[in-house]
Parts: C-alpha cells; structure tokens; sequence
C-alpha cells in the first residue's frame, strides 16, 4: 500500500499548496502591461491600471495576513505608499512598506483597538484616486475589534458570550456584533468613501458567506439596529447584556447613528470582493492532483460539520459503494470532502478530529485493500499536537493488531495521536500558516 | 415548487416499482424458446434448458415470497410439480402448484419449523434431472427455522440474544447461528446434491452480502463450529449460553456433525445465487428515472446507516454545494442515498426515521428554493405509522411558520408524522410487499 500513501501525500500537499496565503494572493493578483488584474471565479474579475491611482494603501488582519500582504510587496514593492495590517502575536512576516500591529487572538486586546483605529484613519484619509488593498484572514475580526464610543470590550464581550449561551444562530449573533463594531458589516467601505477597493479573503468559514468572514467589514449589511434588538428579545437577553450594548442599540433605533450600510449603498460601488482561498478551493486543488494520478476525482462537499464518527462511517460506505457498484464514480476513484467536524470526546488521550476520522475509518476499512484515506487539518494542525491528521488504510487494523495496539482501547480513550504514531501514519506538515478548515480524501482502486 | 413535488414522486416510485417482489422476479427470468433465461448483473446469468429437467420445485421464505412465488407461477404454471413456501402470517399470496405456510416473525414458531422440514424434504427428494427455484425475501431466516436435534428454539433464541446484548458483530453472531441450524450457512444446498438450482434472492440488509441475506442458505460457509466456539470465548459466553447450544458446537469440533459446506463444496456446483431486489437496485431505477426528467443523477451509498439527523445535515450541505459550486455534480441534479438510518429519540411523538430525515432536512434548507428532498421506506411504512416517509423543500419551514406549527417543538418531541401531516406532504404509498430498506433524493435546480 505504500503508493496509496504516497499518493495521498501528493493530493494533500496540492491541496494545501493551493490555499498557501502568498501562493494565493499571487495567483488572485498580478500585473500584466502597467495594470493589476484580479483573477476570480476562474476568470479576469478585474482590471486596475496603476497609472491612475494617486497612492496605494494596503490594510488587512487575520493569521494569515502577514505572508498576503508579503505577496502584495513582492508585486507592488514600492508603490504601496504605506498601510496596516494587523496580526496575530507571532504571526509576523517581512513588510517593509507598511505598519504591522501584532494584537491579541482569539480574545481581543487593546493592540487590536490600536490598530483598527489606524486602519479606519487611513481608510478615512483614502480618496477618489486611491486604491486600497485589503487582506482579511481567518481571526481577522478578534485582531480588528472597535466597539463604538460608550462600550468596551468587555461588555461586547459579554453579550457576545450571552449570545454564544442563548442558542442563538450565527447569523442572530452576527447581526448584534455588526452594530457593536465600527469596522464590521461594511463598515470599512464607508470609511474608505470613494476609494477603490480590492478586497482578499481568505476564508475559514463553513460555506465562505462573504459577509460572515471577519464580519465582512467591506460587505453590505441589512440588518438594523432593530433586527438587532429583535435578537435580544428573542433570547431574553435585552435586560441581561450590559446596558451599554442595549443602550448602544435602542439609541441606534431612535436614530442617533447611522445604520450600517446596506445593499446598494454608494459606498460599494468601487470595492470588489473576493474571496481567494477557501476549502473549495482547496477542495478542487486535490480533485485537480488526483485526476492528474488518473483518478475521478469527485468532490463532494466543503460544507461537512457534524460528529466526527459519524462521519468517517458514512464517508467509508460512499467508498465501499464504489468497490461494490462503481457508484457515484467508477475506481480509481479519489472522494474527496472539506469542512470541519467534531469530537464527542470520551476519553483522556491525545488526539484531534482528523486522526479520530482515520482512525474511525481504519476500524470500518479493515481488510479492505481497495480503499485508502486520509484527514488533514489545513493549518497543520489537529488538536493540541504536532501532528495535521491521519493516514489510513485496509492494512491499519491488522497492522495494529501485529503490533499489539488495542484499538478499542485507542478509541475509547480518544488516543488517534498515539495510535497513528506507534503505526507512522501520523501526518505532519508542520504550520502552514493558511487555515481552510479540514479535507478529508478516500482513494478506491 | 408543485414541480418538484410531483417530480420527487415519480422518482421514488420509479424505484419502489424497480424491487417489487413480482415485477423483481419477471425481470430476472423469462422463457425464450423453451429455455428459462435468468438474467443478472445486466446481461444473461444463465439459460436453462427445461426440457432437460423432470421436475420444477419451487421453495423459499419470507415476507415478499408470496408474489415472488406468484410471478414463478405465472411464467412456469403447470410445468411446476410442486414446493413449499413459508411466509409471515398475513402476508401470503394466490399460489396454485406449491404449498404455501404461514408462519411467525420475527419470533419463529413451530410452522417455521414445519415449512423448514417440509423444504429440506423437497430438496432431499430432488435429483439431478430436477430444478430447484428457491425464492428468498426479508425475515426469511426467522420463517424457516430449523434448530439440530437436541437443540431447542428457545435455546437457539436465548443465545442469539446473549450475542446481540455482548456487542459481538453481525459476522460473529452469524458464526454461531450458521451452526444452530440445519438450512443456514449452505445446508440447503447440500439438501437439494446434485439437483441445479437458483436462488433469487431480495436483500434487505447493507451491503447486499449473500450469505448474510437469510443467513445464506445457498452460499458457501467457510466458518466452523471451532469459530462459532471461539466467538462463544471471545464474550464470556461458552458458559452463559443454554448446555445444549454448546454441546452441540463442542461435539461439532470433535467431529460428529459435518461442517458446513464451505466454498468449493461440490453441492454449490450447480447452484446460481442471483440477488434480484436490493437497496442498490431501488437506486439505480431512482437515478434513472431523475435522468429521464433531466438531472444529473449521483448515486452516493445504498449504505448509508447512523444518525438520522446527522445524515440530514450531510446530505443538506452536498445539495447545497451544487448550489455553490456545481459539485459533486452540476444542477439540474438529483443526489440519491440508500440504507437505514436510527433515530435518538428524545420525545412522545408519532414518527419514522424517513419523516425524521425530512424534517431535519427542512430545517437546514429553509429559504433555499433550489432544493428539495424526500426520504421513503421501500415497505410503505416509516415507524409505526401509515406514512412511507415525507416530502419537504425550501417552503417547508415558512409554511410551518404560517401555519403555526413549532418547527422546534415538533422537532423536539420526534413529532415528525403529525409536522407533516399537518403540511399535506407525508409520503402515503400503502404496503409495498417489499423492504430493501430506505431510500433518500434530494433534487437541486
């Protein structure tokens, strides 16, 4: 089996490659005869010429925004007339034409205030013949947090965390963050005015809602400060959050402040939005290496959340149907799906969702020579190791019963890590710095 | 959406109408010039000669074995010189040429046993100039049960309970079983020697493996009464179970009963086991009739077991990723699954797991008028209801609202029956006579 594994190595490393936060941008922009193209949806979304911009500000946040904005200087060097970006603590990079503020993440700090402040003045300093680059990453909103004047970032915290508890749908959580935030729901296209604006996503959301990455600080939004309190009171929680939010948004009601900016506002006339590395992304990239080994490739979704067993039981049946019945697609076949699921942890061991798949998926696949497969986390890592994910086969369970591994003691205590490394078939990739969620791969010869 | 009701309706009964017991059973063989023509797997399995036959016995258990038997007759009438069927209470049918008795399920009874001796006396009678048609359906196991000498149903029962309630695998129970029985595990071929037979065959259980379906009366078993012990040990067991359960496997290892006869056995040389109903038969009339209308037709698993609400949301995001990005297959698209999925139930309510399917998937699909779904079990009956199964689409969730139905609290409670009920979209097709399990279409324009 040893060509399963090196093939899935192949069809990875591709995969991952395709969403790498420099490859990425410098695949999405590049210069042809004095003028920037923006690629998109697999053709030219965009033509800039240079000639006619005054000046070029680049500004950005998120883990991965280092190393995009990285690529933009390599393209742009000195042209960039300056910008900000704002990064995780240690996710720094080599800029030299811009401000880079490490801050605080997952748990915002006052760094990141700082620096969406400086971010919404050079936006705000921006004019009609400005262009501005920005490059959002996953962890872009906690890096960028601007309560607006009255509430701090605890209390927004708080009604956050209230919301988290209450049941509430991301989308209703959304809806009350955008308007505790003078940067999030299209915010910062207001503040760049009549600028142009090229703005790069990268996304580490289930299903990429352009307007859910970061909290889509250049996307319209139609919610208001009602539907907002509406929320609230759904949950019961219009009394329980900190008076400064409830306050905040009552006021908004009445009027004191201006709605966010919707579908259609002016303010979005000159910005383009794209999103340039997401797991589908990241998904076709691997359908794209396996047909380059002659497989059908067949993606079947980005969008895969749920219970990780459950999973890896359904997922071995699509592969099993196609050694039975060449269904959905005739062997060789490479199925391949993205997303990001969960563990009901039972145990004390170590491991993460990725190895718990393959290791799930070995107990389902004992025997069976036809099929391989693979579940790696994009970031390079799964849970808290070392390792990205898991290689499986029909050899595993036999190759773990030689070497004395009980596998159901491994998967009672959750142990995916220490199963996999007693048998090599940990995967590290080490950090990628890019993070597309998961991609799971079955081969079937 | 009037469309994709109506179209979702001709699909599924397209598929139902692919694995009716008689239509199953004409299908699969016919008479062209004096020779019967089993057809199999696409292509001629085989052509028999009748004139080269004496006799023509007809044998066979289970629940859509009376309208197998029926089709027989129908295609052979008076060439048949006679045969035994036993079906369930109830479910019996207009046989002329053969003896048809009722019998218990799934607790067998003393007819069961009665039918088993008959049978195995037809097979015992018949030689080498006679063919033998052996009809085999769902709960045929129980409806022919034939414990060894010595060995009581009681005692046969108590053990297999001991094996269900240890966690031992279906495989292992079916180890023991094979050896508690005088038709399982092949020994009806050995009853019928030298005589040719084919054995049609309706599946209803994952995976469709012959010797499982029935516990492969017709098919090869390569186990031996020291397995069955060994898996008797593996749980503690060999002293738990009835003393004439394990004398019979220990005097079996000490050589006073034959094994099983295994493959290669030179009983099975003139037998032709053929499966002529099954999930993936179902899916495959499904596909084909969703490509007569048009779409894309995928076929994922006919495997598909686990979480009813779990495969809800996974089967929701692969048609919502059509919608995204045109994978796994472009819209107009029809995505089909099969199997038998559980439902956690948690409330007092009335449903199935098909109604369940379908509600949860309405919850996920609200508002996305691009899709729509049904999960229908092939038997006409989902839980203990007169429902099959239920239609929902992106309406499902707004109409409920309008009419004031508590989606979460229909949810809640499994009320799954009375939620659609209430929508005029429950999934009524009366009694089938036939179970190859569930099967589940989304269509996405």
């Amino acid at each position: 089996m040893k060509d399963f594994k090196a093939e899935i190595e192949f069809i990875y490393s591709s995969a991952i490659k395709a969403v790498n936060p420099f490859e990425a941008v410098k695949r999405s922009i590049r210069m042809k005869g004095g003028k920037l193209e923006l690629s998109g949806g697999g053709g030219t979304a965009g033509s800039y010429d240079l000639d006619g911009f005054d000046r070029i500000f680049v500004v950005g946040a998120g883990k991965a925004t280092a190393p995009m904005a990285e690529a933009v200087e390599d393209l742009l060097g000195e042209r960039i007339s300056g910008g900000c970006i704002s990064v995780k603590y240690g996710y720094t990079g080599d800029v030299k034409q811009l401000e880079m503020i490490e801050a605080s993440h997952p748990i915002p700090d006052e760094n990141g205030v700082t620096a969406a402040k400086r971010i919404l003045e050079i936006l705000n300093g921006a004019g009609e013949k400005d262009l501005v680059i920005s490059l959002i990453s996953g962890g872009g909103s906690a890096l960028l947090p601007l309560p607006p004047e009255g509430v701090s970032l605890d209390d927004k915290r708080a009604a956050t965390d209230l919301l988290l508890k209450s049941g509430a749908s991301i989308h209703e959580i959304n809806t009350v963050r955008k308007h505790l935030s003078m940067v999030k729901g299209g915010n910062m296209a207001r503040a760049a005015g009549r600028a142009t604006v090229i703005n790069l996503m990268m996304s580490d959301v289930v299903g990429d809602d352009m307007d859910v990455i970061a909290s889509g600080p250049f996307v319209p939004d139609d919610t208001t400060y009602k539907s907002a309190m509406e929320v609230l009171e759904k949950y019961g929680l219009e009394g329980t959050v900190p008076p400064s939010v409830s306050d905040r948004i009552r006021s908004g009601i009445g009027g004191a402040f201006p709605e966010n900016p919707g579908t259609g506002s002016r303010c979005f006339e000159r910005v383009t939005n794209s999103v340039i590395a997401s797991n589908i992304i990241c998904l076709k990239a691997a359908a794209s290496a396996a047909a380059d080994l002659g497989y059908n490739a067949l993606i079947l979704s980005s969008m895969i959340e749920g219970d990780t067993a459950e999973a890896a039981m359904w997922h071995f049946r699509i592969a099993r149907e196609v050694v039975l019945t060449s269904n959905p697609v005739p062997a060789p076949a490479c199925i391949i799906s993205g997303g990001e699921t969960t563990v009901r942890v039972t145990g004390a061991g170590l491991g993460g969702r990725n190895m718990e798949f393959a290791m799930r998926f070995a107990r389902h696949s004992d025997g069976e020579t036809r099929i391989a497969s693979c579940s790696v986390g994009t970031d390079g890592s799964d849970g808290p190791t070392d390792a990205a994910g898991a290689y499986c086969d029909g050899t595993t369970a036999s190759r773990a019963r030689k070497a004395g591994l009980d596998m159901n003691a491994y998967t009672a205590e959750n142990d995916s890590y220490h199963f996999f490394e007693k048998l090599g078939d940990l995967i590290i990739t080490g950090p990628t710095n890019t993070n597309v969620m998961d991609i799971r791969i079955m081969l079937v010869r």
